[in-house]
Parts: structure tokens; sequence; C-alpha cells
């Protein structure tokens, strides 16, 4: 039976969504099913921005960061006849499936669609910060902690030229897995994420304590510290203003910001792309719907949608204790 | 009880040894462990090439391609006596553990030396081939694959620009890991390996074929074919020359060679040769011997030295599956 | 006859600083000259941080960020006695030569030194900057254009998917160089630099005219603005805050920061910081003082110290042009 | 007065064309020409393979490695009757000047058709070889030797780890800009190419003496030579085997190949491509015909076309001269 399928991407863009609809687009074609992309997220559904995907759209578009559907916010398809108006427009253009590659905004979204739509809904997780359970991995996240770790290792250059103390903000929405990976991975001294730091005033004092005793009993000149972005109250700026003052030695913010959703995805991310956006088809053939894909333990696997955003993801526990290990004080002083 | 851990990097480098290294010296320090480093492979066992290693040596090296204890293969430590020399000099160190990190050959080494020697003996799974089994990724081969792509990547240019047919040989010994992964990521048109490939001279025949039906059907204008080193009988220029005659369009072989073993290590390869550097130092604690430790499924892993090597590891068949799909001609016609 | 030379780098660091010392201590030997490190910039001249540079020192070094010798800037040697303790500080040394590789601020430091010490004193311009007169290029400028580039082609990609507005600001102290460079090479629609703005609210109307042309005329969906640091009063957050307000588009800033500084130098840097560091000692052979060594037109230059940074350099004014040229809306209208 | 102008890519393609031709596409806008493009080079001409080019299709090129274009060889052309035929194609599309973008063998073919037509017709130097008089750097240079560059130090890792001795070729046809280059940048210790080498076997002497001195005066443990393609009668892989028997130490060949076209230009190519697309344009309006543009002191320049390929350039005298003096065994010696 021949079907048609309808993609976009919503949410913040991710390195790796475009991999993912050329993969959607030429394992379609196995299938024999059409595919009309919608361009802006959701938007494209409620204005009716469309455009049939061949494969020669797709083609040599495996390497490239953003996403040729463009992506956007959409404020008026959470607002009450927001969801209706897409339904309507789905069953005007004769849609019997819809794929939407986004993050935990988007998945929310998506599940509401599947509440009054009778077609078939697939879910793939597109974000940098791999918020979302039922994936080990979401597109972009690898590619997001190699962008913040080549920026890390330059900032390494001056710390340890100028003998500074930096502290790096990194993107996560409120999630700590690019603050863990990439401070792991730089060497870091200290990684502050949201999932170990209830209250980050109380934290003030054991981190200070915490770069005294690297400075005196580790040795370490430069310093560098990880810091989830929304994590402190006034912004990193704020904190680096105030371990300034309180450690006497200058302390300098850094800004990752946006480099960090951008960029040709990494060989992982392409990877993971393709194979969720040809299982995702796979599923459409199996008439699953209101599933997100993912991959788990090396196999593609199926989540409910509700479950994808509805229950947290946790921090690889071996990680988080190692990153304390490493410069845990206290033992190496034995 | 504390203990003196003897480390050698041996056989082809990886990048992320030295961050492997980083994390067992950075980890003995919290038990009060000593680690004694040994130069140039096996042959600083034989030689007692040594150096102390402390915090110090490991500042900042995370980062850095190749081994600064060197590497080597050695032919003299396989030799009848190069084991009980080896085992001697291990003894009058007064060695309590020994830690390798390398590939299969490395790894065969140890077993040996563990079947006469009453230390501990430890294998960290250190080579870009992916080739052992018992850990789902070894150190450097995520590395190994985005230096390819970028390779790839820059080639696609050329091929694309000039309508040609590029063969790209890349490492992987006897395994395809790097082939099938870097030419997914890259959207190579096909991939050869040995996996999947008994007889080459045999599918002279489908590839051609496979060709011309990318050019007639696919309307493919640039194709790029992966095909893992020691392959193909007389190497990719010969395969080249074969193609171009038979096709009538110029092939060009390109040989990635040795780039591959270098450049910094990617976030993956760091974080998982800093998780593998610690847990082989835990195990040495908890008692362990003649196993290898690994990453399966997210999880810290432990395999026992001869099942690491002595059982072949499979490609992910869905990775195959897909590589195949894509390009999938008689099915994408209808 | 046998010399000793002094050398240190100051001020901010910038990629090739390593390169250049290198060149230095190998061009030394083949004169028979030796060469002392001070550390930190003129601190270690001022506290004797020294270190006795040998070939080996500077072994695979050429591609390192940062500087081995590492930078500071110094107040206590701009006060009264600072030069003077520096000066006694060279002679108990018995340095018969001294070279500095830094900015603005640290040629003006060594002018200073070299009106009151009777040894020899070369500069090398080693700041991203770009904004010492006497050489086309400072050493580390082609790499910071590049890591800004990559960052601002990163950023293009988010800008082109969200069919939004970025603000990019990059270094340059108060010049517009690395703005003007980054602008051009990234196809950004416009470029603000200080060469061109003498009054930054009074430009405010015109560069809201310039995006809604771009918008209107070229059908530019997304735009990036690239800006030199300390440009705007209030920064390049609260440019872009009014930009959105007058605008009616969400307008982002990015600050591209420090990473600016780091990372390994690009061939084009290291080559020139090779020729400045042997050229250098070729100049104290030549018994030259109280110059900067430069490139200028391709050849090894000399100019006087207070030149380099008494005199203002220009912009390349052809490249003034075509950026303006090249989105000029009133002649791409006919 | 308004005019149409052609534009095409030729020969061997070069990072830094797509940057050229946006340019010319942007600049043309300006005076109000009109641009055609013809596709693969001189064959487009002959087989009036032809688009015509607005501002969109230009959009979001200028980091394109390749050339939206394509690029050939083109053996008709040369033939008695190719020019001829090209020359009836332009006219009877009414093309008033043809820009060609491409290496020294395209602009012998544009030299010849600028013989027999009437239109103008204006050179550009794109190839990674810079092997064209009368700019100082021609487009993809600076990008094939960053590209090189990067794959040496990789090789680097590999050289040290294993402390052999490495022999790379890279591109240059039969100038050695691109070795020299990136030989200095990568701290090579030996760098061979034809502006040096008369008979290169009588070199071998030298060589062996090179690389034993090396070893045992400088010490160095990993040594690595570059070299220009073609110049090694036998191939890189025939002296890498000589070089083992002759030293007693494995010498490994690695050609670096094709990935020296391709990728992302560096800025300083986008820059040069711009200004050169830009000042072509010019030319044409100020009624310029027969010559090739290009970028001498920093200066747009125009030079003769019969005397970009008539007259050899030559290297650079004082970074030959720093190749050779910074491993100068002689005097390092004293």
């Amino acid at each position: 039976m021949s079907k048609t399928i309808g993609v976009l991407t919503s949410g913040g863009d991710a390195p790796g969504m475009n991999a993912c609809i050329r993969a959607i687009v030429l394992s379609a074609a196995r299938f024999g099913y059409q595919v009309i992309g919608f361009e802006h997220g959701y938007n494209g559904l409620l204005n009716n921005e469309k455009i049939r995907l061949s494969n020669l759209h797709v083609q040599h578009i495996i390497q490239l960061g953003g996403t040729i559907l463009k992506s956007a916010r959409c404020e008026a398809f959470l607002k009450p006849d927001g969801v209706k108006n897409a339904v309507a427009n789905l069953n005007s253009n004769e849609i019997d499936a819809l794929i939407v590659i986004g993050g935990d905004g988007s998945l929310r979204g998506l599940q509401k669609l599947s509440e009054i739509w009778s077609g078939q809904v697939i879910g793939i997780p597109g974000t940098i910060d791999n918020d979302l359970n039922g994936s080990d991995n979401t597109i972009g996240y690898q590619t997001a902690i190699d962008t913040a770790l080549d920026s890390i290792d330059k900032i390494r250059d001056t710390a340890d030229a100028f003998e500074r103390i930096f502290l790096v903000e990194v993107m996560g929405r409120h999630a700590g897995f690019i603050a863990l990976a990439s401070a792991v991975a730089s060497g870091a001294e200290q990684a502050l994420f949201p999932e170990t730091i209830e209250d980050p005033h109380a934290e003030l004092e054991s981190i200070v304590q915490h770069v005294e005793c690297l400075r005196k009993i580790h040795g370490k000149t430069s310093i560098i510290m990880v810091i989830t972005e929304h994590l402190w109250p006034g912004g990193v700026s704020d904190l680096a203003e105030t371990l300034t003052h309180q450690i006497g030695i200058e302390c300098r913010p850094c800004i990752l910001g946006h480099i960090q959703r951008g960029g040709a995805p990494v060989a992982y991310d392409r990877i993971l792309a393709t194979k969720l956006g040809a299982y995702a088809v796979e599923c459409i053939a199996d008439q699953e719907t209101a599933i997100m894909v993912g991959e788990h333990n090396n196999q593609p696997s199926r989540i409910k949608l509700v479950d994808a955003f509805g229950i947290q993801k946790s921090l690889d526990p071996y990680l988080v204790k190692i990153q304390q290990d490493l410069f845990d004080v206290v033992h190496s002083m034995q």
C-alpha cells in the first residue's frame, strides 16, 4: 500500500537533521512512499508551506548542518485551534503519517496531535541536549560535544598561558549531558550541572574550596569549569565575578552559545540520523504510531511518545563518578 | 594495600591512548598506587625502558594523539625467551599489575604473559580497527571514522565537480568497521568490506552493475566507494584500473593511510579512554586478572582476555542492511 | 661573537607564539647563540623566572597554541622602578639581546626598556588583532580569522534554519581587522568596525535600513552582522535588543570571546612565525636594535619600534569597499 | 552599457572557486551585467551547457569546496576546431566577456580563444598549485596547505609514537609551493621539491646523509620528509623502499592525494576569491582583455595572460633558506 509521509523539523536545530531527512526520503523510495516536507516546523503545517521531496533534494545534504526544511518554535500550534488546523491541513494533503524531528517541546506537540489525528505519528529525537528518554543519544548531541570540546581546548591554551580560571557555559537546557561530557573530554577540573546541584548558591563555598585545593594540592595553575546554561542565577558572568572576588584570581566567563547548534555533523550523528530516519519509515510500514524511535544498546528501539518526554533521562552515573574522582582532592592527598 | 602498576601502549597507535594513560595515573593516585610506564611497547619490558609517571606527566595530554609512552611492534617478545625475560623484568621492578593498551596482537601477547606471570594483567582495547570482542567500541575507532569522513567529504567535492568515480581505501586490518561506518556517514554509494565479501574477484561483475545502475537509475554523476585495506588483491589502484576499463569512466584510487591513526581524539574517544583507564585501575583493586576491560551497552564491562581476540566481533547488522538498502536499485525502481 | 638572547611572550596570547619561540631557538643555535626564556611576560624579567632553552624544549611545539613561556600583562613593569629592575636583571643574567613577542602594549614597554638599556631589543608582532604597523600580518591574526569564520559558519546554519538575525562580536581591541576579514570570508551581510564608524548610535538608523533592504530587496531571510568588540556602547547584547525592538525580528547576540586566541596555528601563522623568529636572530647578528621585525610585501622587513605602535595601520581599502559593494542595495536594484 | 558575462571553472578544482563565482555574480549585479555559467569547463562552451546565474544561485556557496559549475579537462577544446566552435557558441549566446577560473592549462586555452574571439577574456588564477605568475597566491593554495598540514600533523603523531621516518607526497604539479610551505609549517625535517633538485637520484646520498645527521646530531627519533608529486622517478613508495634499505629504519610512504583539492576554503582563499571575482568584473567594465587578474603585494593587479603561464614563478627564497637553515647540521654542530 502506498503512503504519503509528511516530515518536519522543529525546535532548536541540531546537526544531523539533514542526514535524517535524507534517510527518510531514500527509505521511503524503497517502500514506494512519497514524502512531503513541511517548512518552518509546525508553522508549515498551519500555513501549508510544503515541498515534495525527491531523491535529488536530499543528494549531498548528509554533511550539512541546519535543516533544509527550516525550523521554528511555533506558538500558534500550541493554542486551542492550532492542533485542529494542523490536522485539517494534514488531511487535505492526504498525509498518512507524520514524522517530526525535534526535541522535548516538539515531541510534546506531536503527542497532542496524535490524540486527535487518525494518521500515524512518529517522533525522532533531534536535539543537541540529549534530554529525551528512550534513546541513548539524540541526533546532534555528539556533534555539540565535539564543538564545545574544540572551543574548550582553545580556551585551555589561553588559560594555561595566563594561569587563569575560565568558566565555560555550554548548552543543555535543563540537563547536564553536554556539560558533563565536554568537561570529562576536555579534562576540565570542574563540571557544574543541574542533576547534582539543587541550590547553586549553597555550592559556592564548595566551589571555592575545590579551586583552592586544585591550586594548592594538585598544583594546577590553570583551571577550567564547565557549567550548564541557566544553572547559575545571574548567569556565568555573575559567577565569574563572584569567584574572582572570593578567590582573588581573575576568573573569565565564556559563553559558547549558538555555535553548539551548527556545523557539519560528526560521523556518529550522521550514522544515528541515518539509522533513525530509515527505522522511522520501517515503523510506518509496520503501522506504528505515537512512538519515538531511538537507539538503545546499539539496537533500533521504539518508545511511547509520552515516555520520551515524560520520564527524566539520567546521566551516566559512572561518568559522573569519574568526573568527581579524577580531581578528588582528599583521596589524592593520601 | 599499595600496588605498583606497569602500563604500556603497544601495536598501532590510536587516538585516545594518552587520555587513557592519564586516567590510569590519576585513578591510581586515588588508590595510593604508583605507576611505572614502559616505553616502546613490549620492548620497554624487555629492555627495562621505564619512567615513573606522576600527575604532572599526564597534565594536558588528554587531547594529544599518539602516545607519550611510544609504541612498537615487538618481535622479540613473541620468541620463546621473550615472555620469560619480560616476567623477570616485571618482577625485578616489583610490578604487581600490568596494563596493556593495544589491539589484537598486543592482547594476544598479554595473554601469553599472563600464563606464566603471577601478577595481574589487564588489557584495554586501543586500536582504530574496532576488531576486539567484548567492547562495543575500541579507543581510537570513532576518531578514525571522523578522520576518514573528513577526507571523504573533501574527495566528494572533487568527485562532484568532475563527475568521477573515486575509490577510497580505509584502514581496518581484516575488519570492515571503519569502511562501513565511514561509508554510511559520508553517503558513499558503495562499501566493500571483508565481512560480506568472500571472493573479491567474484564481486567484480556486481560492482560494475551497481555502478551502472547508480548512474542510470539513481542519476548519480559522482560515485564514491569505500574499501577496506587488504581486501582487493593488487590493492585499490588495481581495482580502480580494472573498473576504469570496464565502466569506461575514470576511477581514481585514494589511499587514506596513516592519517587515520593520528590527530586529537574526538570527545567520544577521550571519554571512553578515561572510563576504561579508571575502570582498569578499579579492576586491579578488585584483584581481577587476565581480562580486557571494555564498555558494553554503556556500562563498564570485563571479558576474559582470550575471548577478546578469540571470538570474532560482528558488524552492526542494521548498519550493514541500511548501507545496502539506501542505494538498493531494484526496490527504488518500483 | 657568541651572544645570549633573552626571549619572552607578553600580552594576549596568539597562535604561533610557540612556532616563533622554536624558530628563535633553532636559529640561535646556527649562530652559536644561547637562548634564555623569561616566563610570564615581563614579570619573568622582574622576578627572574627563567629557563635555558635548548633544541629539545622546542621540539614538536610548532603546532601548539598558547605559549610555553606563559604570558601575562605586567603592571609592575610600567611603574617607575619596573624598567630599571628589568635592566638590572638582564645585566645580571648577561643578556646581550632581548626579543619580545607581543602586541601593542608589549612593544611600548620594550621601547621604554630600549631607552635605558644598552643591550639590543627586537620586537616581534604577536597578536591576533593585527594592529601593528610595519608588518602586513601579525602572528596569530590569520588563525583568529579562521577560528571566527568556523564559528560564524556554524551560526549561519542556525540563522538560516530559523531565518533569524545574528550579531557576532569578534575580537580586535580597537581595530576592525578581524571583523572585516571574517565578515567578508563568511559572506556576512554587514560588518561594523571602528575604522568606519565614528559615532555608533548615529549609525543605528542606517543599520536598520540596511537590514530592511537586505530582507526586502535582496530577499535575505537570514542575516549575520559581525561587530568588533568595544564598538557598541553597552555591548552587542544591547545592540541586539535594540535591533529586535526596531526591526521586529529576533536578533541574537553571540560573543565569540577567548576561543579566538587559542588553537593550533594555521599554516600561514606557523610560516610567518618561523620567518620572523629566524629573521629576528639575523637582526641581532646584524647589531640591530629598537626595531620590530615584520613581513611587508612578502619580504622580511624592519621598522623602528616607535613606528610599529605609533602609526595607525589601515585596513585594506579594497576589502572595505568590497564588503560594502557586495550588498550595496541601491546599485543592485538597478 | 549592459553586458553579458560568461563564466566557467576549468581544470583541477580548487577550494574558493565557488566563492569566486559568487563574487562575480554579486558584482555583475552592481553593474547591471548578467552572468551565464558554462558547465564542465570548456566542454560547456562546446556543448552549450549553460545556466543563467542569479544572486540566489550563489547564496551560501562561499564556504563550499568544489565548484557549482562543475569542472573538467577538455581535450576537444584544444583541437583545431575546438576554439572555433567555442567562439561560435559565445557569439550565438551574445556573450560580451568570458571569465575563466582555473590553472595553467585553462589559461593557456583562454589565451588561444582570445586570439580569435573579439570579446573580452579575463583569467582568474584558481589552482592549489600556486604556479601562476602575476599573483602572489592562487585561489585554493592556502587551503591546500592547511589540508596537507592537518594530515602531516596527524602523521607526526604516529611517526613520533613509533620513532619512524615518513615520506609524505603532496600535490603541486611541477612546482614546490605546497611542499615547501607545508614542510615549514609542519616542522618537517626535510622538503624535496623540483625547484632545488635537478637530478633526483643524484640527491639520494645527500638525503641519506641528512637523515643520519638528523638522528645522530639533532637527536631526532621521528623524521618527516615532504615531497612534491612527480619528483621521484618511481614515486614516493619507491623512494621509501630505497631509503628503508639504505638507512636500515622503516620508511613509510603516504600519498595525500585528492583530499588536497577539496574542503571548505579557509578565510584567506575566500577573501582572495571574493576580491579577484569582484576585480575581474571591474576589469570588464574597464574594457580590459587578455589579462589575468591577481593580487600582488596586497593590491589587485593585472598581468598579460601570456605572462601568467609563460613566466615561471619563483618560490619565496627566504622560505627556501629557512627550511634548509633550521635543520642545517654543520652549523648547528658548532
